[in-house]
């Protein structure tokens, strides 16, 4: 029958983008002003919505694999940003458990509060901490459905062992978050048609 | 810095096993069945964990694509049942939204109650329609954390104009759940290192 497979890359832009592969980001701010420029770059170069990640390692602060929203030019609703760079994660570091056995913590951070899917996506993904730009209602305010996302989320993550951060550079996350829309960027929801 | 991609396809013995791809499954039950028997198969060809699904045009009742767990065989926490079907069909559509303009109704049949990522997906997917098989506890009775989610799952699906239905042939579906864990299937929860 001859079914299609499904492929997760990273735009070319992405790689020519960022420096040096020894760079480290010692503080969370590092780390998340390198997702937000990665979110306002996704605008600009027009593949996807304005949304970064990455997940990085906690023992030497360096990035394993960014992310960015690549729905719209993969057709793939579930390639968010964070579902992008843990996918890219676990194929650098050979297994789907990112907190398994003889692994360093990681990471994952986020230009903006996860979605329902990408929240329910964290705990399968063996990352130990989660550090969040803008909120979610910053996003629900340029018209994202976030979708039903149990109000206990954060305390849910912490009891799986997975701490998070939330508000880091917040401001400027979520300015991304306006930019796509004032450029008139797509909202992606679905079931558009009648 | 070559960051590798992630690709997800389905094993070749899907394919095989698949008939005439245009046979109908014109009840609930029929494509149900068919999910399951994936799911059960997935077992026995040691591609991934017990977990079947796919996704079916309600105006022709035909498969679009099939969908079964592939987390251990992809490293990929993401590729659960759900997400696969929804990913390879998104690919066969041609579109992220199968809920987009001019298109049938789509609807999801998964061979267990979704987890909280895949019920995250749901609404970004597009379809109109979701079937479940086996409860939610019946996979966490064999070890799967199947996240938190909202205790409303239903209502909020719902409420965004997706029909759900469950139990459809709930003791057939549970028994491939228990089948797995009497052959010692791994239990492929995240953060098994210390």
């Amino acid at each position: 029958m001859g079914f299609p497979r499904a492929t997760v890359s990273l735009p070319g832009w992405v790689e020519e983008f960022l420096p040096d592969p020894n760079r480290d980001y010692p503080t969370e701010e590092d780390r998340m002003r390198l997702v937000i420029e990665l979110s306002h770059l996704n605008v600009d170069q027009g593949t996807g919505g304005p949304f970064g990640a990455g997940i990085f390692d906690l023992s030497t602060n360096r990035l394993v694999a960014p992310g960015v929203n690549l729905v719209a030019t993969t057709n793939l609703s579930a390639a968010h940003a964070e579902v992008v760079a843990i996918m890219i994660s676990q194929q650098v570091v050979g297994h789907f458990d990112l907190g398994g056995e003889g692994l360093p913590a990681y990471e994952l951070v986020t230009s903006t509060e996860p979605c329902a899917m990408c929240f329910g996506a964290i705990p399968w993904s063996g990352v130990r901490r989660l550090v969040c730009g803008a909120r979610e209602e910053d996003a629900r305010r340029i018209g994202f459905d976030e979708g039903p996302k149990t109000p206990a989320w954060v305390a849910s993550l912490e009891q799986r062992g997975i701490s998070v951060a939330r508000d880091v550079c917040r401001d400027e996350a979520a300015a991304v978050l306006r930019y796509y829309a004032e450029k008139g960027g797509m909202i992606y929801n679905a079931r558009q048609g009648a």
